[in-house]
């Protein structure tokens, strides 16, 4: 691992590291921020994904998040949203290809030697997490739009592994939209019946109650991507009825922007820190 | 006017403008944060000048600033950091020219023609600003960088101006340091006499008692630019001598990054709104 960055940030840490991934099969780049210690404790992990044309900086420079992470004592980890690099397959277009991961395997070439995000971010990146920084093996996960779609299955294919989920605009039912149903036809082929193990909404149905974790999901109601890309109400109405706690709030005004995450990134800090610490 | 962006924030309004400004003869962008209404009282604005490279967006996307900035009733406003545009002079370095205009008025050419930001954020900004806007007359100004020697020459210079001032890891002795150097030779020419009245520590030395505002300056102790560029401990010792209310923190670890700014603009902005609501 190589040191890239590192500023000092609300009293804690933010580096920003280069390692060379096995799973992905080529170097790759995340940002952390380490809280200032408190009482001793190792801090818990919120792993952070972002979304379509992101890399590991944008939720690191913008969302504001490190001042509540400091106060409460958690780690954020931000990776970066595909492989990278001159030997991973690229499309020209931002929805496919480098930055647009979909946090799955991919199962078609050219994208299966490296899209393998979901077995990167389930993985490799939190066994090195935990070797390489003074963490706990307490975990949450969150994201926006692309991001969301990634923290939403990471919880529902994972059960146990994440203390509390939530997620900003994310893409709920990428098998019924148009972003999704681009990118799981060139990474898993046209079978859609193989989507479905890549679908926030149809894992959902099929989640078994022991394994509900809480969630909170902010849409803002201005946000060009609702009606076409995103509509989170399919999975609340799958929450409901699978009886999972999941809470969807609509913030009226605001769009698909960082200026959003950062008007409620506190609230979804103190979320999951609630269930980081029990 | 022209509105290029707009987005919800912390429950006010996040804008992005370009107009065409008659002192700098070409056409400008300044990004704008307006609060949420608080007893519908007309908000005073805080000026944010960025440093070397910047331009209005890296203030209003890296330093948090609008979330204390909302609860205090506080407008801000980010101008660039100098004219722009193909007809306007530059140069291939990163420290003269476009990107760094160091808020004077300049005299010779290639670049008095348009390099006249100090009349511009003096002058016409303001008035805009207040025309265009529902906002008060009170004013404060602060600033990062070269824009931290901008928020402090244009406090010194303007008595009764600004309510208070303040700055992170300003320039505040140019005359003295290679970047001011190199920058006033361009702009103003070699008479170095000519310089002293674009220098924070000059301006300050010839103050009177009774036009000093209040003024704070955060400097990290890790700035790369501390020992070459900045010694804030100049200014601090001219204020000193002219009995100046002026707090210098040295803050351990911190560097000259958006990091450092978004750990300390909350104490900013409760220092500002302690004056601008007096």
């Amino acid at each position: 691992m190589e040191l890239l960055e590192e500023h000092r940030c609300f009293e804690g840490r933010q580096q920003r590291w280069r390692h060379d991934s096995a799973v992905l099969d080529c170097a790759m780049t995340f940002s952390i921020f380490l809280p200032p210690p408190i009482d001793g404790k190792k801090p818990p992990v919120l792993y952070w994904l972002s979304g379509l044309t992101c890399n590991d900086e944008n939720f690191t420079t913008k969302a504001g998040a490190q001042r509540v992470a400091a106060e409460l004592g958690i780690a954020l980890v931000m990776p970066d949203t595909s492989p990278r690099g001159d030997a991973v397959a690229d499309d020209a277009q931002y929805d496919l290809g480098k930055g647009a991961g979909f946090y799955l395997n991919a199962t078609e070439q050219p994208w299966a030697s490296h899209y393998r995000m979901y077995d990167y971010i389930r993985d490799e990146l939190p066994a090195l997490i935990e070797a390489e920084f003074s963490v706990s093996d307490r975990r949450a996960i969150s994201g926006h739009s692309m991001g969301g779609h990634g923290a939403l299955i990471m919880a529902l294919k994972n059960p146990g592994r994440f203390s509390s989920v939530s997620a900003f605009a994310p893409i709920v039912n990428p098998t019924q939209v148009p972003w999704g149903q681009k990118a799981f036809s060139h990474y898993l082929g046209e079978e859609a019946e193989k989507w479905q193990a890549w679908d926030s909404c149809a894992l959902m149905l099929a989640s078994q109650a022991e394994d509900a974790i809480p969630a909170l999901i902010d849409q803002g109601d201005a946000d060009p991507f609702l009606a076409g890309q995103l509509q989170p109400a399919v999975l609340a109405e799958a929450a409901r009825q699978k009886a999972w706690p999941l809470t969807l709030r609509i913030q009226p005004g605001y769009d698909h922007s960082y200026y959003f995450i950062a008007s409620f990134i506190e609230d979804h800090l103190r979320f999951h820190a609630e269930h980081l610490f029990r």
